[in-house]
This record gives structure tokens, sequence and C-alpha cells, in this order.
């Protein structure tokens, strides 16, 4: 039978402000994407996080970002690969000590906004965020895209690895994301993400922005709550995996 | 063998901004409270710290403090328990992250500053800060002023606990700290202080600013690095203590 | 012809995080308090609340808060007057850069949250704020609690003042509010709301929690725009306003 | 009579963490470039580095930086052209207040670090600068790297503009600094820093790395404050420029 996990960036509230459908999105997710308290994300809300992912039996993971509340962590921020090692360590013990309160093991850490994409083509950076999941615990997987620098990364230190794929986000010829400024880089027919989600788990393979074909393996489908067509839209996914009898479940259970 | 923990304020730096002389005082101390980024204190800082501490031997404990980088966690901040208790497992998690990957364990939580001294009187807020370290782990002690809320809190919980000494600082009749604006209230007499430190260890006791004598038993005794006066100080405890023969070792080996 | 002014706190959003129904509620108020960047606000959003209040030719003042983002400023944060003024004085240049910039003049400071409380019982920090509006510019109006410690320090220092009415808070004999943690502290009923703002304007006077009746008298209704159903609300009072033949005006041309 | 002016960048303490000589280097400088709060600096240094501004009768100006005080300004952010705008517009204001309560006005604008850098070489973020300070202020003026694109854009927009020299880093052929990275980059012997400085005085030169000469006029000579030495510097160029006859000035009296 076939697999799949589908991700989602939780917690990313902060004090007073809220961000994102958390309780509506999370029946259909089966790993969560905490964030930490840098890029979005404080204690209280993390609280919240640990015992959501708790409640409804789904597997939590560190989402660590850069220290920019006011850009949400999507701004480029020139760091060396020692700073992004010591906060990225910082942040993943940050959840830790929730999680451990509710009798949770992290499963994952996958890197937030700018400094997912930084790590995904800087093996320096890529290496630093592995080296600090490795020396926090060597069994806490990466959660990250197919194909890049972090997988690289990943495989030579010999860090447990989830592939990530994105079903709303057009691939290039070489696997990297297309830029979002591209026309058609970002798919908001839901029909069409969906039947690539299906492609890529069905097929092995996804089409590219320049109309080929690009062969692809996953572990992990990104999914959004941003709001209740994203929420509809997982709902959906969930659906239509029960239908082809793709189970899904956290990676960490298959793809370690 | 009567037995004495020396405790410090340690990894206090801030980005650009370095503040105490932590790399002369660590060999001096048995136990380092750690800054935890919020008062004080940043991923980079945090991992030279718990290097440092296990450089020298020392035990290493999280130093949690008040979101209040611009007081120096030293302003009271009306928070609530649930806050607190939040608050501080986060930057317990935080340091853990720093200790682990040293192959260290916490030896215990000692709060700053106000929030050291809002729980020290406040019931609800000590019971909160005991919640963190237990639901975080059950052997990881705090380390707070004798006789305080905490010092309540915390057997009421069966949460481990050291009680802290100021040697510095003038005791009222209550055991509680005099306060800075009373005229004695912070001895700078280094010679008195040592002096109030031996008749703690040998007599269990400490002359209050009230001119009376109050009964104290205290595990480990809080000393500065914050210059070179200071720094001075604590070698001569350390030095006086060797030759009284009291063992200057971490509280958590003599104190659970 | 009686006048009034409808005061409202915009502008509290940051970043990624949206709060308030800014566009939505501008057109009925005559006066905006502007977020600063401490407790809400961003220079983006500054930017966005000042091009607003020209747009709508409202009269703009700031809202200066307590460096507690996490906390939306409503904590209490034992701070010295000497750290409230500077504070605030930073505060009110900020926003007046934004106000320079689209030729506009500020009206007023009006302090957010846990300030604007502190600052209405504690005359030493109302006397901070003070100095703060006039050594910036001694035109700029002070819009706070009316028979608040803000009051008398401005009246004593002969700083211009304008006195805040609330329409949706219970007031004790003593003409400060009834705690939020009161049974009927806090006003649901609009119609109720509504009355009490026309008994105000009308008679001068506001029904007491303890039942009695309290002699006020406001220059400015402070208004809200949270939800869809306060910005109703402020819809409502205007057209009653209007129905009325009371005039809305900023403060600043009728109250100085 | 020459004339040049010393610029120095100062009240970069924050809350507990004091960094820099302030106090001792201003009595040599004619211009000071005051932190405003983000990447250093906070309210209540403002209102001491104004206050000593006022009292050496020195020129006041905004020393505005990126929103990253635990990388004290000097890491790259990829912001956009409007956020550099808002930001700086921000930090003009709230150190614009400090400066009127002095009654002093504010001669220029220097941005600091990696916006320093940045906008010195990308004319989009030359521009959003120049914009934010014509629209605060006309007379407001920019300091900043002679041949810059700062310059560029300043020339272009009509915005007042002083050219910096720097003493102590070597510049390449094409009127850049050399970065710090290569051999030779920095100038530690403080009399070679010296002669540079009155080369570029009296020939209107600096010898580049590549070993030319590169014709060059500045209005001012960035100088530190960051520790002793620096200090001894400073005063040494004072005295030798006072040898020399050449006038310290602030470059607002012969810049304009």
């Amino acid at each position: 039978m076939k697999k799949i996990d589908l991700n989602c960036d939780l917690g990313e509230s902060f004090g007073a402000y809220t961000i994102g459908l958390d309780e509506a999105v999370a029946p259909y997710v089966t790993s969560v994407n905490a964030a930490c308290g840098w890029h979005g994300g404080d204690p209280m809300v993390m609280e919240r996080t640990a015992a959501l992912a708790k409640r409804h039996g789904v597997a939590l993971g560190a989402h660590p970002g850069f220290p920019d509340l006011l850009g949400f962590g999507r701004r480029e921020i020139k760091v060396s690969p020692d700073e992004v090692y010591a906060y990225v360590k910082y942040q993943i013990g940050a959840l830790y000590a929730f999680a451990r309160a509710q009798g949770l093991e992290l499963q994952h850490m996958k890197a937030h906004g700018a400094l997912y994409n930084m790590a995904g083509k800087d093996i320096r950076l890529a290496q630093a965020l592995c080296r600090a999941c490795r020396d926090f615990d060597s069994q806490l997987m990466i959660l990250a895209l197919a194909g890049s620098k972090m997988e690289e990364a990943a495989a030579d230190m010999g860090v447990p690895f989830a592939r990530e794929f994105f079903a709303d986000r057009a691939y290039a010829a070489d696997g990297s994301l297309a830029p979002r400024s591209l026309p058609g880089a970002v798919i908001h027919d839901t029909d069409l993400a969906l039947s690539r989600v299906m492609q890529m788990i069905d097929e092995g393979s996804v089409d590219t922005i320049e109309g080929g074909k690009l062969a692809i393996q996953c572990d992990s489908v990104c999914v959004h709550g941003d709001n209740e067509s994203a929420v509809e839209f997982v709902a959906a996914i969930r659906k239509k995996l029960a239908e082809k009898a793709v189970e899904c479940l956290p990676f960490g259970v298959f793809a370690r």
C-alpha cells in the first residue's frame, strides 16, 4: 500500500495576533511543523500547538526561522553557518520542551521561509542545519525539498531525511521550485494541484514549468491552513487519497 | 566534610554586546546559570556558555528571564502564571539543546532578575515555575532564595530544590533580602561578605539588617563575574573555603 | 451646536499579522490613534495609517505603548518616569515622520493599554507623559481618561488636554473605569452603549456601576474597529449623532 | 582655509549593555551619528546622545540600521525599497524627537552597517533612503561614501549630500572600499591612517589597494570611539588638523 504524509506549518500566531486556521486543518494532516517563536509563534502558542498535535495524534516537528518577526522569516538574512547552527539548535530545543511536557517526541525539523530556501541552495547552510539536528538528536529527521542541498547534506552526514513535495508550486526541470515571480509558478487551481499530488504518488513524476516531466519521489506533501479554501483543499486531498487507497501517515513511520 | 556550591549568572552577552567576565570567573564556580536569550544571551553565547561549563567541569543550569532585553529582565512585568510557565519551559528547552549537544545534562533552573524576585513572593508564579521544571524533567532542580515562596512551592510539589545565599545582600529578619534602596542593603566590603559566607556555612546563621541573627542553611552562594573585583572576590571565597576545608561542589551532587 | 470627536486605535497590524478593520472604520471616526511600532504597528503600517488619516481627513495622533509586542502592550511593566518619558518621545517622533511626509501635523498623543492605565493612576508617570508631549511640541494635545491623573498632570503643566469617554465600559462612582473582571464592567449591548454616549453628550452624566449618576464631560468617544460588529456600532453612533445634530469633529478643533 | 568634518557613530549602547566610549570621543568630533534603536541604541541612550551633542556643540544626525539588534545591523537583509524607505523614516523621526526636545535640528542621516553598504551599491535602495530624507525634511543632508550609488541618487534627486572618507579602510581603484576579507583592507597603523587623511585633504587623493592613486574629495572623515586607542587616534587627527590649519566644522556648515 502506498504511503504519504501531509505536513502543514502551524503555530505561527503571536501574542494578540492570530494567523492560520490551526484547529481546522490539524485533523487532516499527519505531520505538524510548529513555529518556534522567531519568525512566528510564541511559548503560549507552542504549548497549544504541541497539545493540538497530541490531540490529533499527528507527528510534531520544529519549524525554526530567522530572527525576523517583522518579515515573518521570509527575508534572506546573510548569516554564517555557525549562526544558523546555533539558531536552529535553540529553536529545536525550545519546541522540544513543549513536546516533552506532552509526552511527545519530535519527529523532525523543517526550516521556515527564507531559511528553508537558502539552505536548499547553499551546502554550507544545509550542513549547519544537519549538524544542528544531529547534535540535538541523531534520530531527528529533516524535512526539506527533494533534490535540494538539504537532501545532499543529510545524505552525506547520515541524517534521516524526508522529501517534501509542493502541490501548489511549479517545478523547474532541475527540480527547483520556479520563482514565484514567474507566471504559473503558483498553482491556484485546486483540481490541478490535486492531480499533481496523485501523479507524484502514482507515477513518481511532476510536470515542469518548461513543459517536460521530472521524476520525483516524495514522502510528504506540504499543505496550508491559511484560510477556508486552503483547509477545504487539504480535506479534498485527504478524501482523494482515501479513495485511491493511499495511506496517510507521519513520514517518520515509513520514511526512515 | 562541609559542602557548598558557588553559582554565577553567565552568558548574558548579546550579539555585539559583551557583559560579564565569563571566562575569568568560570574556573572558580561550581554551577553556572546560563541566560537563555530573553533578558540576555543569544544562541551563539549559549553555545559558548555550555562549552565553558563543560570545559571547567561545572554544572549547568537555565537562567530564564522576562522577555525584556531592553530592561535586562530586571523590571516587573505583570504576567499570568500560564505565561510564566510557558516562558520558562521555552527557555529551559532552548538551553537544553546546547547542553545536550555538549553531552551535558541540565542540573537546575534559576530564574533571573524580576522573575526571581516576583516568584519568590507570589506563590502562583512560584508554582508555575515549579511546574515548568517538573514537566520538562522531574530531576531538574530549582535554585532559589532560601525561605521564599519558591522553596514552599517546590516542597509542596516535590520538585528538588537548592537554597541560595547572597553574600553581598543584607537579610531582613523574615529571611527576605532587604530592598536595595535601604542603606546597608548591598554589602560592598568584601571581607564582610566573606565572613558572612563563612558564618552561614559554619554556624548556619546570618546577621540581619535589624541587628539580629537569622538561622539559615544554604546549598549555594551566588557570586558575580561583572568586573575584575567581583572575580577577585570569587577567587578569595574559593581560597578561603579551601583553607577551611569546605568542599566546593555542584549542589546537584549533595543537595538532592 | 454640540460637538464630539470619535477616536479609534488603528495601525496595530504588524508585518504579516493583521489586526483590526482599519479601512472599514476610518470613514466613521474623526481622530485616529496610530500605533508606533512598540506594542503593535510597524513602519509600513504607520505609512498606511498616516495615508489613511489623510485620505479621510481625520486627525492623527500617536498611540505609544510599552515595548511588549508579545503582550500587545497590555501588561504592566514597572518602568521609571524617565523611561516612560524617553519611550513616548521616541514613538511620537517616529509617527511624526510619517505625518510630516504626508503634510499632516500630529493632533495628539494617547497612550496605549497598560501605559494608559498606569499613567491614569500614577501622577509621576502622567507627568512624564506630559513632559514628553510638551518637549516635543507644546501644541500637541493629550487624549486620556476624564478625571484621571493624566488630566491632573496636563492641567498642572499647561499641556492641552482632551477628555476621553468609554461607551462600552462601566464607570465607578469615583470616575475610574470599573475593572474588566467585575460583572457588568464591559457593556456588550450596543443600544445601551449608544444611549450612554447620548446621555454623556446631552446631560453630561454617566450611570455608575454602583447605580448612581456621575457628572462627566468629554471631548472624544473611544470606538473600536476590531470586527464587523464594532464597525457597525461606530456607524450607528455616527448616524445617531447626525440625527441629534451633534457635530463630529476632531477634538483638536474645539477642545483646545 | 580648508575645512573638514569628523563624524563618529555614537549612542549604540542598549539597555544594560554599553558599547563605545561616547563621552571620551565626543569632544573631538564635529558630527555625531546617533543610533536610533534598531541595530543599537534605545530611547534612554538617544536622550543622552542628543544631550551630548548639544553639550559639545556638535552636529547631530540619525544613524538608522536594519531591525537586527542581534546582528548589530551588520548583516544584509533582503528588504524592499519600500521597506527601507519606511524603516529609515521611522528612525529619523524617532531621533528627531530627541533633537527637538534639546532645541537641536538634525543635520543629516547616515545609514548604518549593512544598510550603508547595500544602499551604496543598489540604486533602488539608495533612492529609497534619499526619498526618506527628503520627505522628512528637504534640508536634511545625507552622509555616505563618496562615489557610491548614494551620491548618485542624492544628486539625481537634489538631496543635499556630504562625502565620507574612511581613514582606516583601503580603497579600490573604482572608489569602493576593499572588502575587509582582503589583506590590507583594514589599516591598523595610525600614522598611515593619519597621513591618508592629510593626503585626502591636501592633495585630494588616496592610495589604492592596487597601488595606484585615486582622486577623491570628501567632506567628512569617519572616526571611531570603540576603545581607548581609537579615541587617541581621533585626538591625534584633531591635533594634526589644527597644526595644518585645517578647520574642523560640521559639514552642514560648509558642504551644502
